[in-house]
């Protein structure tokens, strides 16, 4: 070989590896511009809050619903708040299966995270609440949360702290007498529109495929391309329909769910609601922001770890069985749902002082 | 009069009348200083921090004492906490006359604020708790706080949560086994070490005499002068000696206490602890800082409002009737020693996360 032909061999040698490699290039490009493409089909980023044309999140109200969310002496036994469930320190939750009520006595169901909660379309498992203001409001006139019989149990408990008045006057303004049940839900509903928690994976989607790793993209790809993101879709990842739980068989075959003398069974979610049987064993879809540090699992918290949560889940709804590699990926993927804990949440507020004789 | 005459006059007039201005001057600043120097012999400002040689404060045990201040899921039904009776939003007390332990049972104390109480010579109304580590370390094994029989409850569910391991080996370095209820009690110590509360007094005794009002200086006076700083003196105006509650008569006939079931009677304090009848209703003298933000009043909440607090107080101990002016002026007083909730209280941690299946 003449010293041309093998500088002109090298030359093309030279060409044909760094066509190869651009075109690897292209193509990892290609298949990280097709999975952003492929996931902001599917989900949404979440907005900066969830006010809407109905529920205006004035500062004044705010402030109110965050006052009362923390409020512990509107309840029969002093102890009771929205907070004792929500708690800034396990992320919204109470890291229970179930939460404890007045006396000690266990709820029907394990407490979601409050964070994001208010951009669902429904609340409470069963769907049986429309908003975060009914949920609200619903809770004062029950025995095992506030402990009442009616709204104006709560209210009255509501008036006995003078502390509020000017505050409610100030969020509910024009209102002749607006210490009531209904503000009390309003303003709480008010305040819980606030506590969004942005996450990596909105960065992701908002196009900086730089702000989740490759395990992630891989656990991305894998939740959409295995039916994960049919139900756990938009800005929640979740909390936008009802589905069966349980679609190829019982679901408490796979999480040890037991009976519950409270509902006389195994829970039938949205059937406790309706008494229709097509409604047996329909929840409402979980969102998943923010899944991977909100263990238990479940609505009756029956599934301590998210791997478990996952593998069950594949297994109960798509008839899959996914290898520890999916799984593992699946849960880097749903780590890029957790946000900060708001600033607003973390922070407790001084309440108005009043003493209470119990 | 020739006009020399009146200008001499008018001279003589002028130098008198500022002489009689300086007297007058004097004589306030005289009292003013005096006010401040009888004020300084008897009361002193807060230290920076509550650490002794025993109790050293290193940010990690601190930190660790935070997070275990707030940690429900080491009591027996996942939702009592030192938090649970030492609210943030309640300047470290819950408002009410009794707190509520497990299963809604009563305390049979009113909660005292958490904040200072470190610096007291010993915990709990009948002091039988020798320092704030000693008082949490001892709230393990409470049938009606943490619900454990022993210690070795509490260690069990504290070690059921990995997070917590590198935390105490942190803030215990060298230790073998660090996860213990022993060095439970040292970190929430610790970080009650921390829970100080500088309040415009303290400003006050250290020179700045405009750091309270005029009326609050006639309260102090009042405070030193009707005999109320025999007891409430020191850094934490009380805290630091144990008095008879009733000297002049029975104190339940003013405070309107009820007869407690508990205790086979009316409370008499230190006596539950020792059976001397030397020591019937002695109790320790409370601190009195926060003590306008911290209603109810007394051992058991008895008393919802600070002037009746006051005017019972001086009668029942002083055999004083105060006038409502007199109230009035030693409120104005008490006031200037509420503080600011300390930003390491009022902002809860996110704890390490863990299932617990109830």
């Amino acid at each position: 070989m003449s010293r041309m032909k093998s500088v002109l061999a090298a030359g093309t040698a030279v060409v044909i590896t760094v066509v190869v490699a651009v075109s690897l290039l292209v193509s990892a490009d290609n298949g990280e511009a097709d999975l952003l493409a492929s996931a902001q089909a599917v989900f949404k980023p979440l907005p900066e809050t969830a006010e809407t044309a109905d529920y205006p999140l004035t500062p004044a109200r705010v402030e109110l619903g965050r006052a009362l969310f923390f409020e512990t002496r509107v309840s029969t036994d002093g102890k009771q708040s929205c907070a004792q469930c929500h708690q800034p320190m396990f992320y919204g939750t109470d890291s229970l299966a179930f939460s404890v009520g007045q006396k000690g006595a266990l709820l029907p169901r394990n407490v979601p995270t409050v964070f994001n909660t208010a951009l669902q379309f429904a609340q409470h498992y069963g769907g049986n609440r429309v908003d975060v203001e009914d949920q609200a409001v619903r809770a004062f006139p029950s025995r095992l949360a506030y402990g009442h019989d009616d709204l104006a149990g709560g209210e009255a408990l509501l008036r006995l702290i003078p502390g509020y008045r000017p505050m409610f006057e100030k969020a509910f303004p024009g209102e002749q007498d607006p210490v009531t049940a209904q503000n009390w839900g309003l303003a709480i509903g008010a305040y819980e529109r606030t506590l969004l928690t942005p996450a990596p994976f909105d960065d992701y989607l908002k196009g900086d495929t730089s702000a989740i790793g490759a395990k992630s993209k891989r656990g991305l790809e894998k939740f959409m391309d295995y039916g994960c993101s049919g139900c756990h879709s938009g800005v929640l990842l979740g909390g936008q329909m009802f589905q069966k739980f349980g679609i190829t068989q019982n679901y408490w075959e796979l999480t040890g769910s037991t009976e519950q003398a409270l509902l006389k069974g195994r829970d039938k979610g949205r059937f406790h609601e309706t008494k229709d049987e097509a409604d047996a064993y329909m929840f409402k879809v979980q969102q998943l922001r923010n899944v991977a540090v909100t263990p238990p699992y479940f609505h009756d918290g029956s599934v301590e770890t998210l791997p478990d949560a996952v593998r069950i889940m594949a297994k109960l709804q798509l008839g899959r069985d996914l290898s520890a590699e999916d799984i593992s990926d699946i849960v880097a993927f749903l780590e890029t749902l957790t946000g900060d804990v708001p600033a607003n949440f973390a922070n407790a507020p001084v309440l108005p002082i009043a003493p209470f004789m119990n």
